[in-house]
């Protein structure tokens, strides 16, 4: 569709099927069934427009005009536009302020066999991540460490959740998201594929001394466990080695993302000093 | 008060005055005017007997058996316990699912000179953050990678608000937090005491080389910005010098917790390993 065709009145409006189609990815068993999902608000429309393949733009027609950017953005990748009332929007909108714009998303396929391919140099592995929140700040510092792909074992949150999306800042879009494989199965194509695998824990060998003995250059997966009761020891068993970001004051331990930051940034950091 | 004197039906009852003492510290303003707030949760409460003042504990008197270490803790440090109704513990607590047990503390003052007089080697300075959570979650990493202080600039959310004390799990606790000051009187005080002040911004100069150069090894207080608007440039002029964490991916930023973690992380391991 091209702005021309959208005639003087603005984007044009859908036919129940449409928004039948696109009602349903509220939820998880439809997600997983059509295989698509809801991106909402600006930046995560943008980046899905320009790393995702967009079935269709929704706009709050009334807000048509503060999207006009966003409206072209689509046109140039021939993404169809439907200008829809504030209502419909703030039912596909898993916020409280939403900004009048969803896209609908075809869900990406990634698989562990493409990732373990590609001679990966950084890969997070998140093992039974429960918070959607987490998920999400962990994908975007996976995002901006340059790390080549996501794995999420069974049992994590489904990545396609609106609060994942959320929190990823546009990140869910940038890089593979493999799901549904085990922690055994992961490791193994890891370990396979030169890539050593690391478990992130607060009680193993120390970070920094870790980082100065050299032992972070090599391709590396880190595996990040639950929020709540971290990496059971049969699953720490599965990696190398159990390292741990040491804690030098008070605190009882880190937060997942601000110890999955450390852990990447350490890890990109020393690979990028050495060549 | 001693266990002894709570006799056979547990914790007393306190009078109508206390309880009033206590559900006024629900309200910024008479948290300021009494110099008192509430630590609520198990883990803030342990972190407020051990470390902080506190004036009273308070339960549900239903709960008292789960909490009995608590209150044993309690004992130790001489302070009164009162046994209440689960709605009174309820109207205390900010969460959706409160403990059950609740601290009353004293608001502890500290003074940007006793900060700069002690010598810090790491500070972290919060220049009007606005979102509790976030400011919880900085006041933590700089527990865990063993700061000396935080400073929070005046417009920064107030820090014994129950969002902040609970993102923090327990940090507020650990380090002096200083308020009410500006910026430049800061980044004056701490660059008169040797310490020098780095603007943690995207735009600024690359961390990785900053640490490679030896440029982190000197006493370092970060100054974080906003997490909407970032650090004004004329805020940034108040440092010795503007230094961001390189993004290698296509995120488009890291959170401001994320970020500080590297921040902080990078200078501590720095000033460890220079011995």
């Amino acid at each position: 569709m091209t702005s021309a065709q959208r005639g003087p009145a603005g984007p044009p409006e859908p036919s129940g099927a449409r928004v039948r189609s696109v009602r349903r990815l509220t939820t998880r068993k439809h997600r997983d069934a059509d295989g698509q999902f809801l991106a909402e608000g600006r930046q995560a429309v943008r980046e899905a427009l320009t790393y995702g393949e967009v079935v269709a733009l929704w706009v709050d027609g009334d807000l048509a005009d503060r999207h006009a950017d966003l409206l072209a953005l689509a046109d140039e990748h021939a993404v169809p536009v439907y200008g829809v009332g504030a209502r419909l929007i703030a039912g596909l909108s898993d916020t409280v302020t939403p900004q009048g714009i969803v896209a609908q998303v075809v869900t990406p396929t990634a698989t562990l066999d493409a990732v373990v391919a590609a001679g990966p140099q950084l890969v997070l592995v998140c093992a039974q991540i429960r918070d959607p929140g987490n998920l999400g700040a962990v994908v975007r510092v996976a995002d901006a460490f340059g790390a080549q792909a996501v794995v999420c074992t069974r049992g994590s949150v489904e990545w396609t959740n609106p609060k994942v999306v959320r929190a990823s800042v546009g990140s869910v879009f940038h890089l593979p998201i493999v799901t549904g494989v085990g922690l055994d199965e992961v490791t193994g194509a890891l370990r396979n594929a030169g890539v050593q695998v690391l478990a992130a824990d607060g009680g193993g060998a120390d970070l920094q001394d870790y980082a100065a003995r050299g032992l972070l250059t090599r391709p590396t997966a880190w595996v990040m466990g639950n929020e709540a009761w971290g990496l059971p020891v049969e699953d720490a068993a599965l990696a190398d080695a159990v390292v741990g970001v040491p804690i030098w004051g008070r605190a009882e331990s880190l937060n997942l993302a601000t110890a999955a930051a450390v852990c990447l940034w350490s890890t990109a950091s020393a690979q990028r000093s050495a060549g």
